[in-house]
């Protein structure tokens, strides 16, 4: 029997031939080859390929399918799929979906199709979606499904063994089964695994781990994937405050937490919207951009203002003009390591009070003894350019100056917006940049005045 | 039955009662607090902890724990532990760990101490961990590991079940059972899920999916978890050339790949190695961020030698210097954006052949429409501060030159690097800053020097 050893290249010959067909106007061909793929497969090829070969495709797409596509897609191209869709299309696509990701689906809708589309829904998946919905955005709720099997701890296994084989098939991700009380209340659990290897003649309460941890429904998505990580979990299940059983959470909605967390860092550091859609249309890209945009021009204008009170000193020395840019940049690449590794750190939940002052102080120590190495450097490159050892001297003051307030300004702004509640992934790079600039103006036209003026 | 509510909040708890008692020197008390966690906690609170009392809290720690805890660790920290440890102690943490994991650890030691390890380790360890190091990093087979449990296809399902039970417990994270033919060859696989509910009167070749697709031991990690991502997989089986089984990959360490590959991305856009511990020595960071800052100090002086070219200019005219830096910031933000999009993309293996070519087309589009709009802008703001429209103008011109420039650079420069075979993540950043500081001065200075000097 041939096992077909799949392949990214397999993806991409795929992809090429696709396009190939769909160049040709081949469409009957596409629709049996988009038939035959899964839908995880689909989405990639969707989130590949540019505006135009997106349209085509979606229109060739097995109607049956499009909620397993959508539940696969990035946030950014399944609203705008989801815009040009009848709110029956969206409202039969919801009928086979996870209840998190149909909620996660339906909280990006516009009011207005949102109710559309609730109300084209069976009065079962309403009532389903409008629970996963009561939960907020980010928290352990919002990526919950309710697809639990539960056990009672006075039942033999054996008798457990004989209901599983009645009851057919078990959900996706399954590997523990929940044990609760009367009052649903989460008495412990039992791996699959365990099912299969341990003695029939027990009952669940002795089988059972107690132990098991519920994770509280309001715990925020990332702390559950943290947990997750630390713990090598596959699923948890999820608690209410009084201890009674709500559901779980599955690994795959984890790597999906890790994968967006890990995006909005990187994204957010560059001034970019995690969500924005590689092959996504020109326009409206142009204006997601200005937002950042706007922000750095003022911040470039600052740093000219700064510049500007220096005026006389620039009229006199176009020396220190051509030089200024150096000690700005420097500063900036500096404190952009450490706000990285700050971020990072907060993002893993290995920053907090017992241990920031500490983490302040090392960046401030690296930021200054950085600052003394470059200044020597910079010092000497500058006297062998422009054979002016009292520029290379004033160039090397404020390169000290500027790399020691960078360290301290990496290290501190995204402690310091994280406790003002603003996200440091997005404000910190901005913040940085524009008290490394202003700084290291300050102080290089600054000591050039004081020390060539007079 | 009391559930332990999890919770971060706890292990901050946790964290400041473990430092107030090695605060007031209470080792006994800390030694029996570290003895009732669990691994996964203990590599948490590590990585958390400023290094002197990590050094006191890895002196406090169970001996037989070692493994477990240094497998949860960061590289970095890792390497630092294990430097300072005795090889008997590598050896004797290495009989508990996971063959990938043991080897990740191996592969990390520098070479006296390596053989040593070698050496001290039981022949079986040996050779399985050997097998495990000849797959290169980050490859399936270097995230490895071979506690696959196979079946025979002929045998039927009781017979199955009777042999788990006297077999006992299955590994960690075991979803899958392997269906193999005399030859190793992986014919298809069976859901533990699948084994609880189907008919045991069938056989295993019944019951088996023969379409399970075997991964290629040398698939690259980030390729691997891509598919894992896609079809949302706990695991799955690793087969060598010729279709024998070799082993399996589990979600767990799939996890850890997702998040470094992310971590890179981020971090070395930053130009930081994502390695570094958060809470390393001072001057092992300060050398290592050097590399970044010394490339940097050429950057910069390569643009202050491009102001040198215009000299005259900025002798003339102090407010052409005071507005200079303004043009190559707007292009460097603008430029950001775009590189930190094409990065994902490209980490994300959405970008390939058949699409780069529209992508470039849009980022330029993009960057031509942010010039015209900001250069409109600048026009504006510059001609009413400084109540001059040729200069408004000027700057107005080299923004729309600049950030034009931006878009076709941040596209195409990670696009050039990674056919080069250089880590765009790593080298993009720096390039493009640039390219965007040398072309925006050049074409402000350019422009001054054109229409104002004449």
């Amino acid at each position: 029997m041939p096992i077909e050893v799949l392949d990214n290249e397999l993806t991409a010959q795929r992809l090429s031939r696709l396009n190939e067909a769909l160049g040709s106007g081949m469409f009957v061909h596409v629709r049996d080859m988009l038939h035959n793929m899964a839908a995880s497969d689909i989405a990639f090829i969707l989130e590949s390929s540019p505006p135009k070969t997106r349209e085509v495709l979606w229109q060739l797409i097995d109607q049956e399918h499009t909620g397993d596509i959508l539940d696969e897609l990035g946030e950014d191209l399944k609203d705008q799929l989801i815009s040009q869709m009848a709110p029956e299309r969206v409202a039969r696509a919801a009928t086979g979906m996870d209840t998190d990701d149909l909620a996660y689906i339906l909280r990006s809708l516009p009011d207005t199709l949102y109710n559309q589309v609730l109300h084209s829904m069976s009065s079962q998946d309403r009532a389903r979606v409008e629970k996963a919905l009561s939960y907020p955005e980010d928290t352990a709720g919002s990526i919950m499904n309710t697809d639990t099997v539960t056990l009672r701890p006075d039942v033999n296994i054996d008798v457990i063994l004989r209901y599983l084989r009645i009851r057919g098939e078990l959900p996706d991700a399954t590997d523990t089964l929940y044990v609760v009380d009367k009052r649903d209340q989460l008495l412990g659990g039992i791996k699959i695994t365990h099912l299969l290897t341990c003695n029939p003649d027990t009952s669940v309460r002795d089988v059972m781990d107690p132990d098991l941890e519920g994770i509280p429904v309001g715990m925020s998505d990332t702390e559950v994937a943290q947990l997750f990580e630390r713990h090598d979990w596959l699923s948890a299940p999820i608690i209410a405050d009084d201890g009674k059983l709500l559901g779980r959470v599955t690994i795959d909605d984890i790597v999906d937490v890790i994968r967006e967390d890990a995006e909005h860092s990187m994204m957010g550091m560059a001034g970019m919207d995690d969500d924005e859609d590689t092959f996504g249309p020109v326009l409206k890209s142009t204006f997601r951009r200005s937002l950042w945009l706007t922000i750095n021009l003022f911040a470039a204008l600052l740093a000219a203002s700064v510049s500007n009170m220096f005026e006389g000193t620039l009229e006199q020395f176009a020396t220190i003009a051509i030089l200024m840019t150096i000690v700005p940049s420097m500063g900036g690449v500096a404190g952009n390591q450490t706000l990285a590794l700050v971020i990072r750190g907060i993002a893993l939940g290995h920053i907090g009070q017992s241990n920031s002052r500490w983490l302040i102080g090392k960046e401030l120590a690296i930021g200054f003894l950085n600052g003394l190495l470059w200044s020597v450097l910079v010092f000497g490159a500058i006297w062998l350019w422009k054979g002016d050892m009292a520029l290379g001297a004033l160039i090397g003051g404020a390169m000290l100056i500027n790399m020691t307030v960078a360290g301290l300004a990496g290290a501190s702004i995204p402690l310091i917006l994280k406790k003002l509640n603003i996200d440091p992934a997005l404000a910190g790079g901005m913040v940085l940049t524009t008290v490394t600039d202003v700084i290291g103006l300050f102080a290089f036209l600054g000591l050039a005045t004081l020390f060539l003026l007079n």
